[in-house]
């Protein structure tokens, strides 16, 4: 069995892991899986998610605690564990660091969408949000655009600060500017990712300061959370949802859709821009993401097979 | 992270194991622990069961993988993960075979119940069923008890042969008989476990023949199973379940309780008996497991504590 750790899974080259995301919109459209809701535990305030995936030659299994008092014993709240097995034999072939490949494949899946929906000639983009998706969705958006300028805010600037010593690591020659306000990242962005915690807003803005930018929206995984202002889903001349569950689940669609129905015509699958794009510079863009258990799937076996033939991670006899 | 295979988990001390399930059955009687339903996904022919339990210190979860087209491509059908992680952070400590886990605890049951439920000068007893199952409940039957002669029956002859192999580099100066049938071996031991797959009855017996001896039966954990001929619990003057879904789930207690409903005043649980053990050699018993991830949980911890002192396993920067 493999055992793959954060660092070695963070170090994996970014192509593989966007491809995979691909690979797993290409899935879903051919119904070729089997993904079993995702089952919900709680344990007082604690919270245990599983979340198995069938497809093809493999089969995953993530589990992710959130164990919100985690934080007062200096430890991270958001702990995962993904166990990649065979699907012929139910074989276990790898044990992966479970937050990593969610960040990845977050990352990824952000990525994609900053490919298809934005502008090839974009310079200058936002990040909300310094967490640990906020830094993959960094990376991921500088992996696709030659961005020179990267505004970035957070409600807590040592975190802001954390992430430009790590992304000047990988990403050098790029100007890091950390905004005052989300007002102001938002102005000065043509391309603004929210990846946050957040359950009201992060910003207040007037339609027209919103044409021709394109929204993505990592955060906002239920009801009750929302990061962009309706005003955002309002103006935007198309929306993309990752998954037909985010219409359900994230605040950032649900919240805007109860007082005007008429978004729901507006929202499509993004799997569709796989066959044709249609996206150009003159849309105004909003894509929400909720994530699935396909995209851990389809990452996890391909970060398995190019590890296994690069060497790296823990190979033990199980 | 600590990472144990099934040699590393198989080679421990049998008693630190079976210490840990008596433990699971006091945690049983005090309620002080949360184990949500275990979860049955299927997939065309394959199961995916995920087994989640939080007391105290930890949490495990454990996936057990069902594919019985395995066998054809020479493979095991049963795979197991165990995942144990923290209870306060949510973090993950070490990640176990989980199908070593099962046979562990799952042979520790049997061995306390041989424990608390045979004579201690008990010489000759017999095992039906040579696989995995039958090989650890046949360790922790000699672990608790001197035995001298243990008889051995499978429908395939070639399991048993292999099973006392390995019997005999542990457990030396045993006479081990392969039985022709398992009424031989019934009527020649005072002990009796089955662990089998089977879904009628291994036996036919009377009455009289059954007197004063001791049954254990680990297999039939569904409604559609049974091992044991009705007049084994017919005739028994104590019948004891690990937990009280054993009335539900196996065809052993199920069948012959819909033939004759007195049967159900006799049921205990087998927890009682830690408290007082109303156990004495003039009785016959019949004792049934279906196991818990209760049991998981305290043979995980107790293994993950002693594997890190004494260094054994894999110790991952995970």
């Amino acid at each position: 069995m493999l055992f793959l750790n954060k660092s070695e899974i963070q170090k994996l080259d970014q192509n593989i892991i966007q491809t995979s995301v691909k690979k797993a919109y290409e899935i879903a459209s051919s119904k070729d899986y089997n993904m079993p809701d995702r089952m919900h535990l709680s344990d007082g305030l604690n919270s245990l998610l599983l979340m198995p995936c069938f497809s093809g030659q493999y089969f995953a299994t993530k589990l992710v605690s959130v164990f919100p008092e985690a934080v007062k014993h200096g430890q991270p709240s958001v702990n995962g564990v993904l166990v990649l097995s065979d699907n012929i034999s139910g074989k276990p072939l790898a044990v992966m660091d479970g937050a990593a490949i969610t960040a990845q494949r977050t990352g990824a899946v952000g990525g994609l969408a900053v490919k298809l929906l934005s502008p090839e000639k974009v310079r200058a983009a936002g990040v909300l949000g310094a967490g640990v998706q906020g830094f993959s969705q960094a990376r991921y958006l500088m992996f696709n655009r030659r961005i020179e300028t990267l505004y970035l805010y957070d409600l807590n600037p040592q975190m802001v600060e954390n992430m430009i010593g790590k992304l000047k690591q990988e990403f050098y020659g790029v100007e890091y500017v950390i905004s005052r306000t989300a007002e102001e990242l938002v102005e000065k962005s043509r391309v603004i990712i929210a990846a946050t915690t957040s359950h009201s807003p992060l910003f207040k803005a007037k339609p027209e300061s919103l044409k021709r930018k394109t929204f993505i929206s990592i955060g906002s995984y239920r009801p009750d959370m929302q990061e962009f202002p309706d005003v955002v889903i309002e103006s935007a001349d198309d929306v993309f949802v990752d998954t037909v569950f985010a219409i359900e689940e994230s605040g950032d669609i649900v919240i805007p859709l109860k007082k005007r129905v008429a978004i729901r015509e507006k929202i499509k699958e993004f799997s569709i821009l796989l066959e044709k794009n249609t996206y150009d510079d003159n849309k105004t863009i909003f894509f929400k993401s909720v994530g699935m258990g396909l995209f851990d799937l389809t990452v996890s076996s391909a970060i398995y097979e190019i590890a296994l033939k690069k060497k790296i991670g823990h190979l033990i006899d199980f």
